[in-house]
């Protein structure tokens, strides 16, 4: 049986290539980047490579790119270490309804530390108003974190209109964007977005696992949450993971010197499977989905969220399973503890299809015939799932 | 020509079968452990497999075993998770003077926080006083961190009667050992020794950078320093780096399937090195070098602290690399900047032998004929170097 990967939301294939060079880089380069001697030298270029890379396609300095353990590590960095920087001088933070629990939980840890935070709203596609986030800064406001891409719905923020309320509103406020979603399938300049801070991880880039990185902005201030050798100019102390480093940035060049024929042909995919499911009775499709090209950012390429209405989400989970398809129930990036998702509340979905949802997300390697074979599949299964469901 | 690396405490070659196991992981089993697809429970089983593999090594539970991004955040993640949680109980902690900085610097910021920090001092072989270690435990104690074995000299410390007289005196206080240069060269048993964290680092044991793990004794509770997903019961959030860990455990296996003869082999190599080397004029070697078979557990069979008087460390580390040496000047596990070390300021080495202080570390593979070529070249070059020196 043919294996039908569309969860690449939770995690990536890694690219043949990458696993090949970080292999390079475990038995032949394998120097610590603190040692003085040749091989020392030698990791320390494969970071630095890296670095440019990463910062080439941002369009920042190499300088502004430091190293983690994840998407996860890179938010709590970003987060806990700018309201520990700036708590004298407020002890506010902004953020949305809508976001990753590594920032929503972190956020409940700075509010047990005696911060205020404001969570923002969203609309039915799950984006937020520019209007009530202006609203919402105030002088005491020191910091507002803003995703880039819903992890569940695919909706895309208006990160660059926020970016400039924010500098516009309090000048002195950090704006950090988890762009663990968008990272590789976005275009994402943040000196542009006036964006201070940005979490990006590798393992959904057909990077490595246990690696991501965090892009802080020339002048701006965090307290390190870890405690070392003093790695990273002393922003996050830890030999430097090198194979993981080099082969996350060896994957974000390979996904960008492709963007626009693979962000195309996603958008395109998504737009011809989402038509053609919503044919099936009880089916509808979460987030924007807009036919106008204009329109076509406000949504990610590679995500979509389907609700099937009477159908439970794990049930259809492992019925596509039997057919060799993954998808996710939810998001995966949780633990298999299945709490309501914040974000289907926050877009007012119906009670009803809170638990009947299910995440199909697509990859540079998903083809047109993959993505016919899931709809078929869901043609297929979905009409006997309902008639079981209502026995 | 041939490269010689004895620098395997600043990090190791990776074992090539477990750089082509984690290819696999990448490639094949790449699924996110909390995917509840077959991928998904594919992936979660190599982290079960991994946590019994190294349960299995240390005569525990795969319950007790978290999984980090190496050594420094398995630090952090025991001090300051143990200190957070029992701060109500007590304020005081102990650690000794010739710790590593990932355990020195975390200790720091918690006296920044309140706590206060008594600091054991050594001997001139680097081992701490039972006496001293025991006046100083008080009722206000809740947690003392003691390394297994120092990364500069080798020195292995009294761990198990530490953990005795810890519990005996003050039966709630949590015992932390920093196990990163120890893990994989000794037979370390949490559970007979009376540890309650212990951090161990997957690149010193020739699996990859970014991992690492924190062994955690039943009922322990530590606080958690990061927030996010709720993996890992909660105590690490963030997907875990299932290559990573599959690789370290596989490392740990291999390391200790053949630890007996690897270790014998090692100390072997040790005594003959420090023989042949201590009948060059103005060479020393620091820490214990004991030929008493029942106190050689004292001191670790890998690493060889040499001082050369009047030749400075980097010019020394600089003339060997260029036969093809790899050694380090101090410890590599911190940045460029070269501070004074606190282990050989600890041990009382003479003020002027601080600069002129080489650390060499083997590794499972290194060779005899390495080592006498080693011996050889430290011969050849030294009385050239002094004589530098002294012009």
């Amino acid at each position: 049986m043919q294996e039908i990967y569309l969860d690449n939301s939770a995690t990536t294939r890694v690219f043949p290539e990458v696993a090949e060079h970080m292999a390079k880089l475990m038995t032949v380069d394998y120097g610590n980047p603190s040692s003085m001697h040749h091989l020392g030298v030698v990791a320390e270029g494969h970071v630095r490579e890296a670095s440019k890379i990463l910062a080439g396609i941002l369009s920042c300095n190499d300088k502004n790119i430091y190293f983690t353990s994840g998407g996860t590590e890179s938010d709590n960095m970003a987060i806990i270490g700018a309201a520990h920087a700036l708590e004298r001088r407020g002890r506010n933070l902004i953020t949305t309804k809508v976001e990753h629990p590594a920032v929503l939980n972190t956020m409940k840890h700075l509010e047990d530390e005696g911060f205020t935070v404001t969570y923002l709203g969203t609309d039915r596609s799950g984006r937020i108003s520019l209007d009530e986030l202006s609203d919402a800064l105030t002088p005491d406001t020191i910091l507002v974190s803003i995703m880039h891409t819903n992890n569940e719905i695919g909706s895309v923020q208006p990160v660059a209109e926020a970016g400039g309320i924010i500098k516009e509103k309090c000048p002195d406020c950090y704006f950090h964007v988890d762009a663990v979603q968008g990272f590789g399938k976005a275009q994402i300049n943040p000196g542009r977005m006036k964006i201070d801070l940005m979490s990006a991880s590798s393992h959904k880039i057909h990077g490595p696992k246990g690696c991501g990185f965090l892009y802080v902005a020339d002048g701006v201030r965090i307290v390190p949450v870890n405690y070392g050798g003093g790695q990273q100019k002393g922003i996050r102390s830890g030999t430097e993971n090198v194979p993981g480093i080099a082969g996350m940035a060896m994957a974000a060049k390979m996904l960008y010197s492709d963007y626009d024929a693979d962000v195309r042909k996603l958008y395109d995919l998504k737009t011809k499977f989402i038509e053609r499911i919503t044919q099936i009775d009880g089916v509808s499709v979460n987030g924007l989905v807009s036919e106008d090209p204009a329109k076509i950012c406000e949504t990610a390429p590679h995500i979509i969220s389907v609700s099937v209405k009477d159908v439970r989400a794990e049930v259809l989970l492992h019925s596509l399973e039997g057919q060799g398809i993954y998808v996710s129930a939810g998001s995966a990036c949780s633990t298999h503890k299945r709490a309501p998702s914040a974000t289907l509340s926050s877009i007012g979905l119906d009670k009803s299809l809170l638990e009947s949802t299910i995440r199909i997300s697509m990859s540079a390697f998903t083809t047109q015939e993959e993505m016919e074979a899931a709809a078929s599949a869901l043609e297929d299964v979905i009409p006997g799932l309902r008639r079981f469901t209502r026995r």
